[in-house]
This record gives C-alpha cells, sequence and structure tokens, in this order.
C-alpha cells in the first residue's frame, strides 16, 4: 500500500467509524437492512472503547426486538460437509419465505489464522439471497469474548427479523458447550463410516445433540449412511433421557441430492412444537440467559485473577511446587490467593 | 442425653480434640494405624480454625509419603448394588495381600441427611477386615470443600499405606465429573434393562468410564445382563478415543456369585500397565493436580464474590432484570461486577 492508498483506506474507514451511531444502526436494523445489520456485528466486535460502549447502547436497544427466532447450533468434524449442508438447509428455508443468518464461531481462527467461514465464496447461492445474512467467524482472545460477540449478534440479527440463527462450529474443542448454551436446537453432523473419522469430535458431544445427522448420503454411500444411522439411533437409546422429553433424531441427508433437507427442517419444527407444547422452549432460554449472566461473572472474576500484576510470575512457581507433590494444590491455591489479595 | 452424660460426652470430645496433634496423629499413620488416620480425616472436616491450620501441616507433612496407590471411582445409580459389589471387590483384593480403603463421595448429604455409606453395616464383612478401612461421605457445605476433603483424605490413606483407594459416588449429579478428576480409573455400574434405569445418570457420564459393569448377572439376570454388555460394548465403539489409548472394558459381575470380581481386578491392572508403559498415567495425575489447583482458586474467587455483602440483594435483581430481557447477560455481569469493585 502506498501513502496515497493509505490516506485513502484511513479516511474510508473514519467515514465508516462515523457511520456506526446508535440511532442510524438501530433503525436500520430493525428495518431489516443488512448493510446496517452488518455494520452493528462490526461495532460489536471493535475493541475501541468508545465502540463497545455504543456497541452496548446497541444491544440494548435491539434487546426488545429480541427473541422470536429459532436458533440453531450446527457442529461437526471438518469434511463432514457442514457448508454444503447449511448452504442446502439456508435455500430450503428461503423457499419457505423465511429469513436466514448464518454465524459462525471459531475460537481457533485467532491462532490458526483461518476461519471457518472466511472463505464467503463457499456459499456462495446461499449468500447472494436477499432473505439469507452470512456473517464470518467472530474472532476473539478468548472464549468467552467469542461467545459474548456471538450471542449479541444474535440480539441484532433478531431484532433484524430473521427467523433462523444458524450457529456454526467446529466439533474439535470447548465451543460446542458455548454453542449448546446459546440455542434452542443443537445439530451434529456425522460421516458415515464411524471409525476414525469420529476421533476429532469430543467426547460428550454426542449426548449434547437433538438431531444427528448421517451427511452426504448419497451415490455408493448410502447404504454406509443408513447403517451408520442405525448404530447411532441404537447408541442414542442407551443415552439417559433428556429432561424436555426430546428423543434425539437420527436422520441420513444429502446436500448433493436434496436428501432429507426438508425432513430437517421438519424435524427441527417438531422440536419447536414439542417444546413450546411442554413449556421447556422458554424454560431452557431464561436458562440460558442465566447461565450467561454467571458464566460472564466467572469470565470476569478470573481473567482479572490471571491477568494480575502481581502474579505475573507466581503462577508458575506454584504450579511447579504442586506438580512436583511439594505443597498440595489447596495449599498452592492459598499462596496465590494471599498475593492476589495484598494479604 | 441428661447433665451427666452430657458431660462426659464434652469431655471426651476435648480428650479427642486434644489427641489430634500433628505430630502424633502424623507417625500414626505412617506406620498404618486406623485410629490416627481416622482421627486425621475427622481433623480435615473440622471448621474450627485452629484445626484447619493443624490439618494443613499434616496433609503436608503426608504429601512426600503419598502417591503410590491405585485411585478408583465408582459411580451408579442408587440400586445398581454399589456397596454389595465394591464389599467384594474389597475382599479380593484384601485377600490377594493389598489394602484397601473406601471413601464415600455425597455432596447431596448435607441436604438429605442421608449419606450414601451411613448405613456402615452395609460393608460389615468388609469393615472388620484389618487390611479395610471405610470412611463415610465426606460432607461439606460446597462441592469444592467436599473435592477438597476427599483429595486430602486420599493423601492421608496414602501415607498410611494404602495400596487401593475406592471413591464412591452416586451417579446422579456434578459429583462424578469432579470424582473423574480424582481418580486413576473410573468404573461405572449399570443395571441391565438399559431403559429407565438410566434415567438417573447423567449425560456424559458413560463417555467418561474407563470400565463400564454390569452389575447384579445372576440367576435370571445373566442373560438380560449379557445382552445389555454387548449393548454398551456397541454404544463405546461409537464414543471418540481416549487420549490415552484406552478401550473402555464392558464387563458382566455378580457380587453374589462372585463373578467377574477377579476380572474386574484384572481390568484394572492391565489398565495401570497399558497407561504406565504409554505415560499417561503420571501425566494424568500431573494434569489432576495441575486442574485442583486452578479449580481451588475458581472456587475461591466466585465464593468470595457470590458471598459478598454489597450484592447480597443485588443479584436476584438482576438475575430478573435478564430473565425478563431488560437488559443483557453481559451487561447484568458487568452491572454487579462493578458494585463488587466499588466502582
Amino acid at each position: 500500500m502506498n501513502e496515497e492508498q493509505l490516506a485513502k483506506w484511513k479516511e474510508q474507514r473514519r467515514k465508516r467509524r462515523n457511520s456506526l451511531n446508535h440511532d442510524d444502526l438501530l433503525s436500520g436494523i430493525i428495518k431489516g437492512d443488512l448493510q446496517a445489520l452488518s455494520s452493528g456485528i462490526t461495532l460489536l466486535e471493535s475493541n475501541r472503547k468508545s465502540d463497545q460502549e455504543e456497541a452496548q447502547k446497541l444491544v440494548n436497544s435491539c434487546l426488545k426486538h429480541s427473541g422470536k427466532s429459532i436458533r440453531v447450533g450446527v457442529t461437526g468434524v471438518p469434511g463432514v460437509g457442514k457448508s454444503t449442508f447449511i448452504e442446502a438447509f439456508g435455500k430450503l428455508v428461503v423457499a419457505k419465505g423465511y429469513k436466514i443468518a448464518v454465524l459462525a464461531v471459531d475460537p481457533s481462527s485467532e491462532k490458526s489464522g483461518g476461519s471457518i467461514l472466511g472463505d464467503k465464496t463457499r456459499m456462495n447461492d446461499l449468500s447472494v439471497l436477499e432473505n439469507a445474512f452470512i456473517r464470518p467467524s467472530a474472532a476473539g482472545k478468548s472464549l468467552g469474548g467469542v461467545a459474548r460477540k456471538t450471542r449479541e449478534s444474535i440480539i441484532l440479527c433478531e431484532a433484524a427479523g430473521f427467523d433462523f440463527i444458524l450457529i456454526e462450529t467446529v466439533g474439535v474443542g470447548q465451543s460446542e458447550t458455548m454453542v449448546k448454551s446459546m440455542v434452542d436446537f443443537f445439530m451434529l453432523l456425522m460421516l458415515a463410516g464411524a471409525g476414525d473419522e469420529l476421533q476429532g469430535i469430543k467426547r460428550g458431544i454426542m449426548e449434547m445433540a437433538d438431531a444427528l445427522i448421517v451427511t452426504k448420503a448419497d451415490g455408493d454411500n448410502l447404504i454406509k449412511a443408513r447403517r451408520a444411522k442405525k448404530e447411532y439411533e441404537n447408541a442414542i437409546h442407551l443415552f439417559p433421557a433428556n429432561e424436555n422429553g426430546w428423543i434425539p433424531k437420527t436422520l441420513v441427508a444429502s446436500a448433493l441430492e436434496q436428501y432429507n433437507i426438508e425432513k430437517t427442517f421438519d424435524t427441527i419444527e417438531s422440536f419447536v412444537n414439542h417444546t413450546r407444547i411442554n413449556g421447556s422452549f422458554g424454560r431452557n432460554r431464561k436458562q440460558q440467559d442465566k447461565y450467561w449472566l454467571h458464566e460472564t461473572i466467572t469470565d470476569t472474576l478470573m481473567s482479572n485473577f490471571y491477568s494480575s500484576e502481581r502474579l505475573v510470575n507466581e503462577i508458575a512457581v506454584v504450579e511447579k511446587e504442586v506438580i512436583e507433590g511439594r505443597i498440595s494444590s489447596f495449599e498452592g491455591a492459598e499462596k496465590l490467593m494471599k498475593i492476589y489479595n495484598h494479604e
């Protein structure tokens, strides 16, 4: 970039920032303007103090317009065909007359430099549709930061009138538990073959799923996929029941052949009916709100502790003493707490 | 209790307290004296400040004599036959020339008034053996408190020369995750029938188990138990692999007919060999020590926050605002943090 280009870029950025003011963004978002929604999410993601204050105002204003979408989490290891599946699903949802937003959660993107939705071209067909909104991964220094940005993005998307919000994540880390705790319905995409492919899926994720979908069920793969579905179905019966009385569904599906994409939609619909009737839909949302209140408190307390100047060198020293069995874990913790509290 | 009895009881208690001094207890414990061990654990459980200081000294002194046992967690819903199984297993271990201690974790005991090992007579045959030590549930106000007492009891038992330490817990709460994080080997006892009986088992526990044992495999029940074992075996193959390379084993067993109790022992032995050879045994222990260091820090930070005078009424108010959608979870958390920090 030469000096002229740099100056032009800075000017553009200045203009863009100035346009990110609360009232314009809010009225744009409520009208369903995608540019305003996009700028609103950019504001959420900014680390500038003044932006953050403006973002909080925006989230609070949007809050009373939020809550009406169906929030769906989608996870699965790389290679399972998540974006192809989401694109097929999204197109169906749009064809039915609904609006769909796709947000991605990828806490690893900071490190790896990659982002699961970074390659926007992956969902070309969906992204050009008027009633679809695709937003690449929110980056953040911590899982807590990513969670916050995602939760707040959901509120903005809902205020913009989206009926379905899909939260996509990779099935390899802590991020599924996080996504599970901010959605109504959680889908796990799986590959047939049930062997090595599963290695990447974290233990416990299968038990969190409301639907388990064996993907790429087309051509030669269909028989294998059906067999895998049957096995998962048997396994699910061994799991303890969900509190909401929902029995997780297993499906085979093919995005390529549009096979069972509609059935996936129907499954979500019948889940929503089931949980709305027995009251667990609303209960779950309230629990999630409460969960995030206390989760954020824990996060803040811990990050204050671990970033304390006084403990910079002490933590590693105490960890070593504990691991070598010179002091107990509990005595180690007390030692660090005393330093932290100036005792 | 009349006045005379009360006076006598107080005198006994005073004498007992005075006998709980560090040096006597330590030398007793190291000699393997069960009375000293028992008094040491009582000291750990005391809430008196002076006792707690003495207890910390004792734990630290025992620390260098600890670490040599095999720590085994046992869980399963009420009715699965935990104590019968543990008794049969314990007697076998003693017959092989080893020493076994059985500790119970029951964080619910405070509320329910009941304790899973409160009824000591349940393990009559085992408890009379010289090389067996049975300790009823540690009570505590919080899961963190119970965890600490149990971890420290393990250290004392190891200093007293026990080869096997069994930690028993009920499969219905957060306590399994806690027990899993303080043992080398984790066993889940299950009933045949695989239906309603599982309702009580928390989701995710099956995936934590290193061995899954279908109990009461005797008489008419044997065929049903074998079928259940087969089903669990199939389910386990669908789970992601353990980091330590161990494939969880499934067994049927009968304490009544002494069937496969020895095989349970062999399974633990082969697990220990497997993980010692690939180094994961020691790695896991170090990770556990580190985990408990940081877990205790989190616990302390949170309990300081939630017991803060300044927040007594505020927490419920903010929770309500969040649940009713008047402010976001994140703004609610910030509000409480500001009050806590006098800002």
